[in-house]
C-alpha cells in the first residue's frame, strides 16, 4: 500500500506536538486512580511519543511486526501500574483528539471517510494494545506471586 | 433522558431477530479459535441475546446498575474459554452490523451523528465487558491454580 492512501501519517507527523501536549492534558483529567501524583510529566511524555512511534511505524510499513512494540509498549504501561480501563481510555481519548484536529474544515462525508480510515488503521493497533496488556499483566501478577 | 434522543432502542426493538442471526453468523466467522466446533449454535443465540439486553436495558435506564449485569456476562464468557479478542472482535462486529443495518438510506450528516451516539450509547459498554473480563478471568486463572 502507498502512504497517500493513509490520511493520519502526514498529519501525525506535522502536528506531533500539538497532538501530545493536547493528549497529556487529556490523560491526566481522565487518571481515576490519582497516579498523576507520582508519575512525572515525563513519564506521560514517553509513553505518549511511544504509542506515537507506534502508530507512524505501523503507518509507514503496515506488514511489518509491529507486534514485538506493542508488547514493550504493554508491558511498559503495566509497569506504570496503569490500569486497563486507564490505558483503554486513553487510547480513545487520543483517537478523539486525533479526529477532532483533523476534521475542523471537513464536510460529514470527508469525516465519515475519516471514521472508516480509524477503524482500518487505528482501532487494530488499540485493541493489540489492549489484548497484550491483559497477558502481560498476567504474566506480572504470576511473577509477582512467585515472588511473595 | 428520554428514549427518543437514543436512537438504537427502537431500532434494536424491531430488528433484534435479523440482527442475531447476522451477528452469530460473523461471530462464527472471526472465531479464530474454532471453538465453534465444540459450542453449540444455542450458546452464541444466548450469548447474542443477553448481550442486547444488557444493551437495552441501558438504554432504557442508563442511572440502573448495569455493571452486576456485564459482571455476570463477562464471567459468562471467560467460563466458555473465549479470549478477549475474541470477544472484543465480536462486541466490534456487532457494533459494524448495526450501523450498517441502522443507516442504509442515511445520509453523511445522519451518519455522523450516529457514530457520536455510538461514542455515547454502544462504546462504554462494550468498554465495561471489556474491564469485565480482565477482572473475571483474573479470578477465574487464581481459582485453577488453587484446585491444581
Amino acid at each position: 500500500m502507498s502512504q497517500d492512501s493513509n490520511p493520519f501519517l502526514t498529519f501525525i507527523q506535522i502536528n506531533r506536538e500539538e497532538l501530545i501536549i493536547k493528549w497529556e492534558e487529556k490523560m491526566k483529567n481522565v487518571d481515576d486512580q490519582k497516579v498523576s501524583n507520582v508519575i512525572s510529566d515525563q513519564v506521560y511524555t514517553n509513553i505518549c511519543n511511544e504509542y506515537i512511534n507506534i502508530l507512524l511505524q505501523y503507518f509507514r510499513k503496515p506488514d511489518d511486526e509491529i507486534n514485538s512494540k506493542i508488547s514493550e509498549f504493554s508491558q511498559r504501561v503495566v509497569q506504570l501500574g496503569w490500569s486497563l480501563r486507564f490505558i483503554s481510555t486513553s487510547l480513545q481519548e487520543m483517537s478523539k483528539l486525533l479526529f477532532e484536529l483533523m476534521t475542523v474544515e471537513n464536510t460529514d462525508e470527508e469525516k465519515m471517510t475519516l471514521v472508516w480510515a480509524f477503524d482500518k488503521w487505528i482501532a487494530p493497533i488499540n485493541s493489540e494494545v489492549l489484548y497484550h496488556y491483559a497477558s502481560s499483566w498476567e504474566r506480572t501478577v504470576s511473577l509477582q506471586k512467585i515472588a511473595l
